[in-house]
């Protein structure tokens, strides 16, 4: 199991845009083989902070989704609404 | 339903005894009315960053989780193990 989690933070004035293109990624990435969930979260408090939780079957799935044209539509949309770039990190479940 | 987010870093040499305190802590909070999940995560690069992600049924739940005695006795152990202080946000699920 891979559990990947991004911190994604939009420009000021662009987290409604910004929301429409997660949407719309994580729609089409639940259709992708081995793919267990991808959630995605606003921060309550400060809704230009985005969070996606990606939970894959294996390795391979999870690098499979990085080549898919959903991802690099998502990337190329993304590009202006962006803060700063994506912090992306892999983790290991503890308990 | 409330998700609350914490990203908790480790000193230095001290990410082990921080995931047995954090280990602990999830072990009690399981057991408290209404929550839902709670889960430990560790940096797969990064040895020293932990993630929790947890889960409550309701607001009344997330504010007593705070007063019980194991997440005193876990900030109490905790105090000298971290490199900074907890970053703890609420989230919204958008999809």
């Amino acid at each position: 199991m891979v559990k990947i989690m991004a911190r994604i933070s939009a420009k000021v004035g662009t987290a409604d845009q910004l929301q429409e293109v997660l949407k719309a990624l994580v729609r089409s990435t639940r259709n992708e083989p081995g793919c267990v969930s991808y959630e995605l979260f606003q921060d309550e408090e400060n809704f230009l902070e985005f969070v996606t939780i990606e939970h894959w079957a294996n390795n391979q799935a999870a690098e499979a989704h990085m080549t898919t044209p959903h991802v690099a539509e998502a990337f190329a949309k993304a590009a202006g609404l962006l803060a700063k770039p994506p912090s992306i990190n892999r983790f290991t479940q503890i308990i």
